[in-house]
């Protein structure tokens, strides 16, 4: 099986550099006290469609033929993805169909609506989810845009620890939220090549946790009924995802979900910013203390700020 | 009655320049979309302590002389100025003295506690809290900072519009909440020196419009019995304040408790920043078409991001 490799993440991002924003990399001094630690995050909370996953929607929306163009795209996905594979395709006038399970959060479900993007809604098992999207392919004609297990997606979603890598020099460790495994595996990719020393730690919830059994297990072992409120992370890795993680990811620690929505009430009150529950598992284990990160400093990378301001968990 | 000028603006800014955060100035597609113009948000939810209070506290704390250094400060604030002043303070080994109305947004509280200051709780009403100061610095000897009506404080609030404005070469409009009138006050002073084509719109809450009439009887017309969510704007314009209002700004507009809401919604959501219900004001009034804006470039100061996440009004 063909992976993405780091040559395909330099080239996603002379191919959309343009077309994203360059988030900011910010610190909070705050932060910093409570967890002993020089901690920087890169916001992709602030990139377009709320969330990293535009990255990687866009690099694999511009690499289609005139010919796939016509037909249009499909995915499964529950949300961030949907949204940025929606806005991608309109921005190219090109149709997507999206497969969204029923219990996808209705910011997320309003903002692909908003794209114009056509929505089918299904149960929300990855089986449901992939049964639908054939059906919606085969009524279509549509190509595939997978929201992970691709590698023009993994090579997009490197490009923003590519970003953060060029403004932050050799952090000790680089902690990364782990649902799909796109930006992991992307991350991953992108630190070992351009920071050897860079440790990369993989931040999973305990509700959700087939990325660390599957890592432990050195074999794919999929969630069954994952639980838990970092609604970005309820997939399980891809194959293609689970060969880069095993290559390249130094470890994978798990998160309670108290620790998630502790930490992200500190990111909320400290650093006025909105990030989602999946962006905040990897400062939840430096809460846990999950990590042996003593004097050292750390790289996070804060996948998407796409709440539903009505459901909040405080 | 002497009020502040430009130049004390010029000389605050070189005072606190390397104290204060140089917060950034923001814009959001969406947003433009919605309201029609193009509009840029200078971002003082993230200055220190999350509000611009933080530049006039220092600026007014940089002024003391040794003798009152050793006495202390002390003053009366619904939140953000007791915590700007709690904060400076406490960076220059300083007491501070601060009267809370015990309706103070919990969040604020515990800020101007974790600043080391001693706070007295009394009822909201401006004469409790003025009388409860009055004893307090009976009881101490403190040094009034007044949260608004004091010269140092209007020219430090200043320097947020004169940042802006270095940015934000001559928009159309700016458009500043108005609660004491220190940012309003500071604000148009810059305003009028460095663009003076600008034209200066405060914006106030429609249950709080004491600004409002008293600028049309061009006489201070305090409030009573003010009623809004954006509790930093509860309080009634001061005399140097509003001095300075009559010359410099160009009109006053107030809105609705929905709109502010709205308008914090949509900031919350599409711009993904944390900002107070008194922030939401000026984007209110574009909401609701309050100001003639058409193909005009529009400015706001975003005040602050201090907010009681457990008491959300979505």
């Amino acid at each position: 099986m063909k992976t993405a490799n780091f040559e395909a993440i330099l080239e996603a991002y002379e191919r959309i550099k343009n077309r994203v924003h360059r988030t900011p990399v910010l610190e909070n001094q705050s932060i910093n006290q409570i967890v002993g630690n020089q901690v920087f995050f890169k916001c992709e909370n602030f990139q377009k469609v709320g969330a990293f996953k535009f990255r990687g929607a866009t690099n694999a929306i511009m690499q289609l033929s005139d010919d796939e163009k016509q037909t249009g795209v499909a995915t499964h996905s529950s949300g961030n993805h949907a949204a940025a594979l929606a806005l991608a395709a309109q921005q190219n006038n090109i149709s997507a169909h999206i497969v969204m399970p029923n219990n996808a959060p209705l910011v997320k479900q309003k903002a692909v609506e908003g794209y114009g993007a056509f929505i089918t809604f299904c149960e929300p098992t990855l089986e449901a989810r992939e049964a639908t999207l054939k059906k919606v392919i085969e009524a279509t004609g549509a190509i595939e845009i997978h929201p992970y297990d691709n590698n023009q997606i993994i090579a997009g979603q490197g490009t923003a620890a590519l970003e953060l890598l060029q403004e932050i020099k050799h952090p000790d460790f680089l902690l990364v939220p782990v649902g799909g495994g796109g930006l992991l595996a992307g991350s991953a990719l992108a630190a070992k090549q351009l920071s050897p020393t860079t440790k990369v730690i993989a931040c999973e919830p305990l509700g959700a946790d087939d990325a660390y059994r599957s890592f432990c297990a050195k074999k794919l072992i999929p969630s069954r009924n994952p639980q838990t409120i970092a609604d970005g992370l309820l997939t399980s890795v891809g194959k293609r995802n689970f060969e880069l993680i095993l290559n390249y990811v130094d470890g994978i620690v798990t998160v309670s979900e108290e620790s998630i929505v502790q930490a992200m009430q500190l990111i909320w009150e400290r650093m006025k910013i909105i990030v989602e529950p999946s962006s905040t598992v990897p400062l939840a284990a430096l809460l846990e203390k999950k990590i042996d990160t003593k004097n050292k400093s750390i790289a996070i990378i804060l996948s998407g700020g796409n709440v539903d301001l009505s459901n909040l968990p405080f």
